[in-house]
């Protein structure tokens, strides 16, 4: 019954929901919790019981408690973090994407390599109960030989012109869930074509972004799928994905949110819905962070790994090149 | 590839569906349409494609091409017009109740009985695919012993004071047909314990009659059941069962009625629902007078009976007495 | 009450479900069936109560009281018949496709609007009460712009090799219904990306065809769309679109077929689900022939007419070719 | 950012639970964990991250940070308990119920009063977010005046008979769930006729308790509810509950647990469904203490508090009674 001593870096929005959850699992004790912001720090020590706070992550990373690290800063720094905690020797969970270009990834990816230590990437909804059922039913044959992938996802609002102009676009920034979804449930991509447009806000299209994007994708398998994205739906967060294969089909879709029916006037029935993805992948989120801590604790292989951050962005940089391009383009391009 | 030669008696409101629905029955051939008001007749023979019109039901009765009959006249005519048709070897189908008090009832049917001819009343509900499907899975032993029954069913609303004056009162008007499904699914009653209010309409308790019901059942099996009732639910037309047994449940609903799903602002979906009987149970209207004819045609038993008619009343009755007294009544009480 | 002459050409498997639904609309007087096969004929005119029998159309068409023609004989025959009623100014409905090619199709349609009779062709899903609901709502501007449609169908097992070779392709005999439905729903498509592989059998590929295709579709508007299909799927007739849009999206989806919930051994819920699409659509078409009769007694404009018949093949052959030469093509390039 | 000392009593099976999640609230420092065996208190103690265990409560109690207390010990320690608590001043969260008999109950909430500790009873069900909705769409008026209540509840298999022998009987231990809603979504109910059978195990009848229950209620309001329980659903943990009104309906009820549809041969379609109470109400044990943990912290009243664990027992008393003596039973008959 050993705790796994951790630091965390990066206390902002979604650090401080890392902080949460990490202070809530029994397998994990926070040593540190870094932040530039002395507010965001303490905020995130007092969430995940942290002993320390610091300002300065590289001081975090020294703290002699510290045996792995989360990692939840902008992503500009996250190669460089990477590269620090591989030299100590610390297990390195990254939130996604270990960089916007993939010559930076790989450089990251090779130190981790090269000290041999644990790296799992955020990509949660591996973790979500539904896809890792999913998961978990495809490689048990359920469905036989898949033929078919469609996925969608639409966040409720497009995040502000400043987040967008360092996003590395739509398809780095929010296609790559779906495409990750597409490598672990299906297979390899070696081919993608991809139309865009911006219907939101034109002001995304000035900046050379896409706001709304559907895919085609061809497996490696030869099966065949389709992806869509949109930066805004009214209605809150939307995500379905389904599988369709020889035997039989597998959806992933959450609906509703809160377990109650309202039968109103006019012959009419309600539910609710997920309203983001911190809403829709709480649970998701908790459970990538115990899969690290048990992994590192136990000594087993951890997954999403290296090989899935370099894949899945190599997918999205495709999509990004047919896109500009306006035709298929052939994953191996992206070198 | 012969057709049923039949008469329809009553073109009112639920006598235009009937017709209807039998001028679309290849198995039927309408060969008069009575009803006192010539333009309702009339209506319902363009409907059921109809050969003759009559204001006077006996007269039609008396074409030489009826085989059989479908009452829907007002229930008061029932008892009469059955007999009739029975002293002229004609098949009968009769909306339900044959009459409201247990004498008449069980008079009509004994003619229907010593002349032989087939009897049908009409328990919708055990000819919808929902039902129906559930009958065959419980005779399946699919959920093995049944143990407990829920029944729930609310109009969206109430009727005119003078037709509540003249319906026997909520349990024999309208807990009936639940009543009949609980003997349908799960077998005799024997007890049953009635709590009433009057909820929606102060002037329905001046009636001495309920708006507002929910009874307690006691089967012959030793299972238990609980059947709710409400003459007003502003959503819509409301009606769920549930059969819980050893080996599982099984739950009829149908929800919702059109396939489609409208999400909105709000986080919020949208599904429609049922407005009225006629709505949700248009099939099921259709396919009991499509098994009463072949019934008839093919020389095979009709189901329900006599045996259900008269005792689907009798725990109707059973029911107003409990509703009454306060107290729990055993079924074999009336008589 | 007048009722339309109708004369149904074709009793084959569609037209027998032609003549049950024709023999139940209290609008239409079936005078005429026809068929090749007695047999067939015969059962014809037994389900559409019609009044004559008839081995050859022609000669049907030729009966006095035709006054409009229901067309359900195999595809090559559709353009000749369609002629011969708008010569005899007989209204015409016409099972999809007018012809396989364009030029054939044209030159039916060219005579049809030549003599001014009104024409409908058979797209029925048009005719469902959830897309007629979800095209109400997009009119009445529910989700206001349209950004994105999706579209998936996949019948339950593919048809004999002796259909298919005669089918025109996957595009333009089972595509069509879904890009009919992305026309009637968002409106004109103005490029398709089509990519299609043979997964479910060989054989199919071997014909120059395919059984599994993913397409992209951009819109006149600058929506984009995506559309799936495939020729077998085990669990039965999958057919889901979804139309997404500023405002709000729309689902339209029948799940499950029956109103019945399992609830069985091993935490597990079972519900059913469609067979084929004479099972989801059984209502859409007899709305259409409703519609159909409706529309010609009362001098009303028919949908979908003759435009319709010519875009969404039009439409069909670009995918066509997408598929074949493996890149975008602009709708237009087909004349 | 205060953190309340809270002692742990009991780290049973529901203990651990209860340890798992105060050691995941921010808001919580667990002090102290006390189980009389040394391995329960170990292992409760590293999933609340407490700082000292103890084999005897009491002993507990004396550690000078205790500010509050959350009792999960057996039923027939917790009146004394919570005396001994309110006498420290401690603020009191106590699994239900406080006693199986209502002397008892009184007695020690008496105390709770005089020292005016706070006090938390453990429904849970009113923090699971489903009814804590309803509740507050309720409170809005959202369905108007109440008119009819119906709840079920089922576990997936009854307990050992050394449980049941101590457990008060089904309505105490069981139904009680039930009527509390019935309490929190309703208001007061006055009258009961329960029915009861002993289907799924003669032993539990020999032993004078029922397994499988049917109860209608009479609200104060006038308003009618039934309730309906049993020992064993093979398909898991069975919840639901309805409350119709005037102005429409609620239901709360979980389906399915995880967000994944399974399509499969034989035209059917699966979803899982709830094991036990602590998978559906995870979140609601949560929710639970979070706000006992809070309403301490900032001085605010607890809910539910003495009246609920007093008034419900009272109504799970009536209900025996009824069960016991066959006849409606007034609820102020139980004193």
């Amino acid at each position: 019954m050993r705790r796994l001593g951790v630091a965390l870096l990066g206390a902002g929005r979604m650090g401080q929901l890392h902080a949460e959850l990490l202070g809530a699992l029994p397998e994990v004790r926070v040593v540190a919790v870094a932040d530039p912001l002395r507010e965001n720090a303490e905020r995130g020590a007092f969430l995940a019981r942290a002993e320390e706070i610091y300002l300065e992550p590289l001081e975090a990373l020294d703290h002699p408690g510290v045996e792995a690290v989360v990692i939840v800063t902008p992503t500009p720094t996250h190669a460089a973090l990477i590269r620090e905690a591989a030299r100590r020797r610390q297990a390195v969970f990254c939130e996604k994407p270990v960089a916007l270009d993939l010559a930076s990834t790989e450089a990251a990816l090779k130190e981790v390599e090269a000290y041999g230590v644990p790296f799992q990437i955020g990509f949660q909804r591996r973790y979500d109960p539904g896809y890792a059922q999913a998961k978990a039913l495809l490689e048990g044959g359920e469905i036989g030989r898949v033929d078919q992938f469609r996925a969608v996802s639409r966040d409720p609002a497009p995040p502000s012109l400043e987040y967008l102009k360092a996003s590395g676009g739509i398809a780095v920034d929010m296609a790559i869930h779906d495409l990750d979804l597409a490598r672990f449930l299906v297979g390899e991509v070696v081919e993608v074509q991809a139309w865009g447009a911006a219907r939101v806000d034109p002001r995304i299209g000035a900046l050379g972004d896409w706001d709304t994007v559907s895919l085609l994708l061809r497996f490696e398998s030869g099966a065949l799928g389709v992806v869509e994205n949109s930066r805004r739906a009214v209605y809150g967060y939307d995500i379905r994905t389904e599988v369709f294969g020889e035997k039989g089909k597998l959806v992933v879709e959450a609906l509703p949110k809160t377990p109650l029916y309202r039968y109103g006037p006019g012959e009419e029935v309600r539910l609710d819905h997920y309203r983001y993805f911190t809403d829709r992948f709480r649970e998701a989120y908790r459970l990538e962070l115990q899969a690290f801590a048990r992994g590192v604790l136990e000594g087993r292989p951890l997954s999403p790994g290296p090989r899935d951050a370099r894949e899945s962005l190599r997918l999205a940089l495709a999509a990004t090149r047919s896109l500009r391009e306006g035709r298929p383009v052939r994953v191996e391009e992206v070198a």
